[in-house]
């Protein structure tokens, strides 16, 4: 057992812990050194579980500087709140150390130019632990989309369709960030879960960008009903004036014809989905349906091709989950948290670019700042930067060396 | 049997002769006096269909003015192809006489105040004969929103998604309106089916209204993917550069917070949906899923409540439906042909304003320019003009009696 990576966790509420317990004290490759968090409580926690678990003697380092600076820390991870996310990762960069954010969106474009900036400085890569983009359809989806099955993609929809009421709601006790920015920002806030995977199956910053984007958004009733509801809520929330939307609505064109629909819904009653979707010229996929529609073989007219997705499994699962699966599903979100993790490691031993690179990080957090000033504005159409500075033409030809884990063949 | 009105029909395509057959001849009321085409074959196929099925003498009156002028025509409906909605709309209410349009987009917004001033000049109303304001989940689903079931209302949204890709491709030999119009134009040409019966529940034109949209496309890649597959489709539709994108995306504010979302979505293989969602504080309805969702009763993790519209059928059934599922359904597209018909007819016959009056058909048909001028402007958001001229604040007080047939009780 040696531990090639010694790992600094900065962050430490739900997700944090989360990933140390099912991720980081499995892997034989990592060690945990230090941890931050603005809780003193939470950095305890932390130590004890894995001086229990694993014998490790962590250092609970209050700031997030002071830990990155740590001699014992090659690897940093940003779980933290969204705000801290890419201050977070610069610094990492600039001090050389590997480093790994939590999903979430920018808070203004110029820290996605400064998550570039500083990658071409440093030659260091942010990459965003996008967990969607290795769950088990998304990849099968990407795998038959790469074979032509779809025909031209023209279409992809997804979105973040989970109900946070409660977590948003007793955001004061739980300590969550999520709170704070609902009553005061009103924006996609969260693209990334059904962005990713969408951005790689359309190659997105690697023969294809994001042009422009327009958002719109409900008024904001879920919170103000759920507390009504609700007698063990904070009572000054029923009346509390939410600047976020309960539903957002972004639309973003794609240079090479297509377009992306995403839907942030988070705090009216509702199933969790995803709603990938993606429509092409010869038929679709739809998570809602949890079905495959193809010209020919299916009906207009009926709905018996619904949960018909386990027919094409066979033939279309991608190797990462035959491999996953013959070897045993490990950790938490039904194996895709391990596999993005899996895939850091693998990029960063053999010294790959890693399969989500700085660039689409910036691209894809971009999205949340963007779609705040295009609702500010009633939906007014707004530019996405190139943050490949135009190396997108060309990219597939000098960047294909993603390995095992490659989003992008 | 008495035919208290003698109807003039113009437009013997598919539609005009589906009404005809459907509907026309077997009312007691009515009798067809006159019909109109730009083709000669199609007029007299109508001539010969209602002498040999009733017995009438039918004038062919190739020029829709001279029908409309004609005595022995006191009701027009206008099946014609969408450049002659509002034309003869105005025309028949002109000249005195009731009017009902199929259903279609404007292809300005000087042609929705058209009909509106010419409503106030005249006091003939034109109702849009929307049918799908008219079918059961929706009739069901919006007595659901009366009660109070999904709580505040806070997004629907609908789409007009149907494999068109052979009706346009073929429109030359089918003499079919719709290929000219996906040659030359990229809109939200069809707005109606889903929004007609959101709008009734978001009580557009009484207590809340339309107040901008943003509109995106997808490129278009179906219909030349089409003819490419497809050897007896004419070979220059293979390279011709359809103007329509193959997925349109449309987002629409409303004053009292909601947004409503609709989707175009006819040149790609897919199954018949209109996508019908309806987002409240307390549930949802989705189409799609077949399914109502209900706080505290379903659970946000498993989809258990997939196909469980059964369930509220019984509690939720529209009075509508109820008496029509007594009585039999009659008529085509499943009865709600025939229900919308019927809600022209008794309208007319008590003197009542039509459940969908010229407000709503100016407003709903206003969709297709504005999103044009959206789409040409990558999104830009556009005013929705408020045709009721600020009535909409107090028009529930003075304009509730549409009788049996009502869409806003």
């Amino acid at each position: 057992m040696s531990a090639e990576y010694r790992v600094g966790v900065i962050g430490l509420g739900g997700r944090g812990m989360g990933h140390i317990h099912g991720i980081l004290t499995e892997r034989d490759d990592t060690i945990v050194t230090a941890v931050c968090d603005v809780y003193e409580d939470r950095m305890q926690k932390a130590v004890d579980y894995c001086k229990e678990k694993k014998g490790w003697d962590v250092a609970a380092v209050p700031c997030y500087r002071q830990l990155i600076e740590r001699d014992d820390v090659d690897v940093v991870f940003v779980f933290s709140a969204w705000e801290n996310h890419v201050p977070a990762a610069v610094y990492a960069m600039e001090c050389g150390k590997q480093v790994g954010i939590e999903v979430g969106g920018a808070y203004s474009l110029d820290d996605c130019w400064k998550l570039v900036d500083t990658y071409e400085k440093t030659r260091i890569h942010c990459m965003m632990l996008e967990n969607c983009c290795y769950d088990r359809n998304e990849m099968m989806v990407m795998r038959m989309v790469r074979e032509g099955v779809f025909g031209k993609v023209v279409h992809c929809e997804g979105g973040y369709q989970h109900d946070l009421r409660s977590e948003i709601a007793f955001g004061e006790e739980n300590r969550h960030y999520r709170l704070r920015n609902y009553q005061n920002r009103n924006c996609e806030n969260y693209p990334t879960h059904e962005l990713g995977p969408i951005a790689k199956i359309l190659d997105i910053n690697r023969g294809n960008r994001m042009v422009s984007l327009s958002s719109m958004a409900s008024g904001a009733f879920g919170l103000n009903d759920f507390a009504e509801k609700n007698e063990k809520v904070n009572p000054a929330l029923k009346t509390y004036r939410f600047a976020q939307g309960d539903i957002v609505k972004t639309n973003i064109r794609c240079a090479n014809g297509e377009l992306i629909t995403l839907t942030l819904d988070t705090t009216l009653p509702r199933n969790y989905s995803r709603n990938f979707t993606v429509r092409g010229t010869n038929g679709y996929f739809s998570e809602v349906c949890n079905a495959v529609y193809m010209e020919h073989v299916h009906g207009e007219w009926d709905h018996k091709f619904y949960n018909n997705v386990k027919e094409y499994r066979e033939q279309y699962e991608h190797p990462v989950w035959h491999k996953f699966e013959t070897e045993g599903i490990k950790g938490g979100h039904g194996g895709m948290d391990w596999l993005v993790f899996d895939a850091f490691f693998e990029a960063l031993k053999n010294g790959e670019v890693p399969p989500i690179d700085t660039y689409d990080t910036a691209a894809w957090m971009a999205i949340t700042p963007l779609s705040e000033i295009s609702i500010l504005n009633n939906g007014a159409p707004q530019d996405i930067p190139d943050f490949t500075r135009g190396m997108w033409t060309h990219r597939p030809e000098w960047d294909k060396n993603h390995g095992f884990y490659a989003l992008d063949k």
